[in-house]
């Protein structure tokens, strides 16, 4: 083993070892070089290397999704740093822990024109858990050692390493994002052989609370009262929820539970298409009378974001009683009615709850059950007839992707296309949605399929593709990765929206149309490239797409832009008689 | 003319319009549509599309260099606004007026789970010269109106108008970027035609200071006295001095002159290639007694951030017993010795200061001259000498570029090379040194292209080509834009510094080698490309390089990986002799 001779350089390298944070992703630097001499040569270590830095923290989150243990990111000076920020707040927001390490320069040369220097110090402060501002400290050689300076050292030392201690904790401790950063003087590249580092070491503490019987009792009583109870699951890992308790929730006929593609569970009784149900209501001429039958009494939550807006507006315009949301960390006030966070783990919750509950007589889930089965038979036949389109192509694919695979989904029109559909219950999916951009999708897929032994699909549309072709530059595609992009030229999701589509400033301003396809940027990376543009292309190229290849593989399939927005528009109507 | 419906869209365009900011780069979303409908639909305004708001950032930091005049960016909320970051840090330390403007969701939306909100007021707090964060209002069309809500309606656009007039004004007299957050409650989309708008005005006012004969006498007689006086010219615009200035600064034999290729500015007695003099005095057996000759009595500097980190070592190694900066806004302690700040122009600070001083008896100016011719002939000799490499390359380009052309450089190892050759001085040359970042060079170079008139030269490493390659994804790209890629397959820079250049390790996490080209980038975006990898193939194609075309071209330029270094670190000891 091979270590740098800074000793900051070391206690952060032996401090992630320590905690189990052992996969790192280093952009190239030279500032940052005394930790990346520390954590490429640690046996311990699995380190990647991804140049540019946008990509990389996608990447990193991809993985630390997939691993649900933190993933450290290691930069140079400057701002190198700042191109971190997007996968930041999406962690922040989705819960997914990033350890960001920044190499700087000591203080004295910040803001006095020194090349690739900025205020890196709490840069990040509105979407960071925690940031740890270390002390720098010259590495000096020479005897006699001088006591003042070593009791200095000794005290920046020890200052260091508690923070990092801090920092990497809360990264565990509450999932998110923690920054460290970590001036260093010159020389940057010495290095030393095994020397035995042991840093101060302050373990995690996982702040769970659990609720007592009579803790819950009341919220028991309420539920127990309630006719109709709503659940809703946002965005969540698979397996969170132990299938004894979806049944208990299933059997309830005073229950109707909502999820969503992004869920990650299933259960027959439920209902997983939430825009196929309330889409067809507002356009019902009869839909304050259905708003008011679908009005829950209590609505309780768990998971992170919820994907339909249509969901969302409707508990706003019409609020149940209480809101409850299950989660150890946070609770949003989505529907403006939160009025009870259970801090605790899921599986906890119901442990406690459900055995406290009983059935109330109640047609809740018979009713929205029969209209769901009416609502099926609807969506068969319009997708029977509908012609060549984005919503036709999302049909093509559901049914052709592998079980058990990993199905990352673009933002935005993408994953609303994908809510439409039922998938396999195998499949593990995921999309971005702690911020729901488009900047980083693709990197965060091509680090799930490092880090996983399921082969991962993305599924995306053409701007969330180009805006991160970047993410395909590394060396660590697997061969097993899928692309699938929806390709409808531009912004499909902006003709979906209000405004006036067919003007130039439409095109060129919202929309932004382009001529671009894929190719190029598979030849560039050493993709394999496959195309289609009909329903008949689809079908014959997804026989093969899946099958095992040497090169990973990219199916760009191109829709006709101006007619997509009509046939989903159209669907919701279709869909409510 | 069309306008948004919603008050403070009109106030954010029609300000942007009174103040002359009249270049307006979009990136496509919905929240941010009141105001791409305000600024496409009004006639002075020239709206830009750029999907990728990182690139989007860069693009309108180089048009704003060119214009000397602020550049709006418009973006939708969430992480969106996070990729401008990286562009504003540029702007921040570079004194390039940029005026971001983000929509955002009304702020009882932010953290409750909607899709694409993120905190953004004060995001950019540590490089921002201000944040406007303005209110949100309902628009209510419903008779009849209630004056309370009127009256509220009303304070908030007042405090918006004064808001927006404080940050557009900042932009403007303290050249740097600035934030204006938007928030918009639905609808977004309404129009309404030809709406009167008479917002607030308040007048930037320029604080530049003027010294008085009295108050310049005492530094007069200080310059006056000293035998050794250098002036450093760091990053500036072409024509920032004029030339009697320059001309009374060369006669003086007491003072030498150093320039950068990023200076913009020329005079025969000038020294151009700082590192080509400083360089092999470090390599030199008697390099102390030398440093202790060059060492100045007063350095006096003006411009932007200073390239070559040869100087700053001998400075800070060797301080004069005054620096004096000359900038009417900031002035950075490079040299640890900064003891007096001109806040004023450079042309008002010589036009008072330069009549007060005269000739002191000096050989200062004479004998690094002396110098400087024998460095000459050894740099034409080692020039003549070299194989095919990086350096080769640059030498081989430097004669072909026409004249007048402005030519944008990436970092690092790019600059740095340039910094070895003498450009002819009709060119106008530009390198990010605000942050020295690789992130946003090629966007910058085509922001520059598009509002100049002159055509644009961009000469980039391969990293920081293909780190920015959405830079070439616009509409934008004028005919006559031109990439020089020096493709040394990795960071070349990195094989420059210390550090174990053998091993895997140091190719895979330092020097990140690829075997990537750039054509596929080029058929993506309708470049023409061409290639070359001997002395005689640059020639050859550089011959036809800059004539005419339909298209823009793009030559790359495959040179020994593992050769360049050699060259380089060789030539300043060849250099010394």
């Amino acid at each position: 083993m091979k270590y740098s001779k800074i000793p900051v350089a070391r206690s952060v390298v032996a401090l992630c070892v320590a905690k189990n944070i052992k996969n790192v992703v280093i952009s190239p630097g030279s500032r940052n070089a005394p930790l990346t001499i520390g954590f490429t040569h640690h046996d311990e270590i699995n380190a990647y290397s991804v140049v540019d830095e946008r990509c990389a923290a996608f990447f990193a989150l991809g993985m630390a999704q997939q691993l649900k243990t933190p993933v450290a990111l290691v930069c140079t000076s400057g701002s190198a740093l700042l191109n971190y920020y997007p996968a930041i707040a999406e962690a922040y927001y989705s819960d997914i822990p990033l350890v960001v390490i920044s190499a700087d320069r000591p203080v004295e040369r910040i803001d006095i024109g020194d090349g690739q220097t900025i205020r890196q110090k709490n840069v990040f402060e509105n979407h960071i858990l925690y940031s740890a501002n270390l002390y720098s400290e010259l590495v000096l050689d020479d005897e006699p050692v001088n006591p003042k300076l070593q009791q200095k050292q000794f005290e920046a030392q020890k200052h260091n390493e508690r923070e990092v201690n801090l920092a990497l904790n809360k990264a565990i401790e509450e999932k998110g994002p923690v920054h460290i950063n970590v001036p260093f003087y010159e020389p940057l590249y010495d290095t030393v052989e095994n020397i035995e580092v042991n840093p101060l070491q302050i373990l995690p503490e996982l702040k769970e609370r659990t609720y007592s019987e009579s803790q819950l009792q009341n919220y028991a009583d309420i539920w127990n009262k309630a006719e109709r109870k709503m659940v809703i699951v946002g965005v969540a890992q698979p397996n969170v929820v132990e299938q004894k308790y979806l049944d208990l929730l299933a059997e309830d006929p005073g229950v109707i539970v909502f999820t969503e593609t992004t869920s990650n569970l299933d259960h027959r009784e439920f209902f997983t298409r939430i825009d196929t149900l309330i889409g067809p209501i507002e356009k019902d001429e009869d839909r304050e009378k259905l708003f008011q039958q679908l009005q829950p009494d209590i609505l309780l939550t768990f998971g992170g974001m919820i994907v339909s807006k249509k969901i969302k507006s409707f508990l706003r315009n019409h609020n149940p009683k209480h809101h409850w949301h299950i989660d150890p960390k946070k609770a949003y006030n989505t529907f403006f009615c939160l009025n009870k966070h259970f801090e605790t783990d899921v599986n906890s919750f119901f442990s406690g709850f459900l055995p406290l509950t009983g059935h109330a007589e109640s047609d809740y889930g018979s009713f929205w059950k029969e209209i769901r089965k009416k609502r099926q038979l609807r969506h068969e036949k319009y997708m029977s007839e509908i012609p060549y389109s984005d919503l036709k192509a999302m049909q093509k694919i559901v049914p052709e992707v592998p079980e058990n695979m990993i199905v990352h989904f673009g933002n935005s029109s993408t994953i609303r296309y994908a809510q439409l559909f039922e998938w396999h219950p195998s499949l593990k999916t995921y999309c971005n949605r702690g911020t729901s951009g488009i900047d980083g999708s693709i990197s965060t897929a091509v680090g799930a399929a490092v880090s996983s032994t399921d082969p991962v699909l993305m599924i995306t549309g053409d701007l969330s593709f180009f805006y991160d072709s970047n993410a395909l530059w590394n060396n660590y595609l697997p061969s097993n990765f899928r692309i699938i992009i929806l390709n409808n030229q531009g912004g499909g999701i902006f003709r979906i929206l209000p405004g006036n589509k067919n003007s130039e400033n439409f095109e060129t301003f919202f929309e932004t149309t382009h001529a671009l396809n894929a190719k190029p940027i598979c030849d560039l990376y050493g993709l394999e490239y496959s195309y289609a543009d009909t329903e008949e292309a689809i079908s014959e190229n997804l026989t093969h797409f899946f099958e095992a290849s040497e090169r990973p593989k990219l199916l760009e399939i191109l829709t006709p832009r101006k007619l997509n927005d009509e046939v989903l528009l159209e669907y919701f109507n279709f869909m409510k008689s």
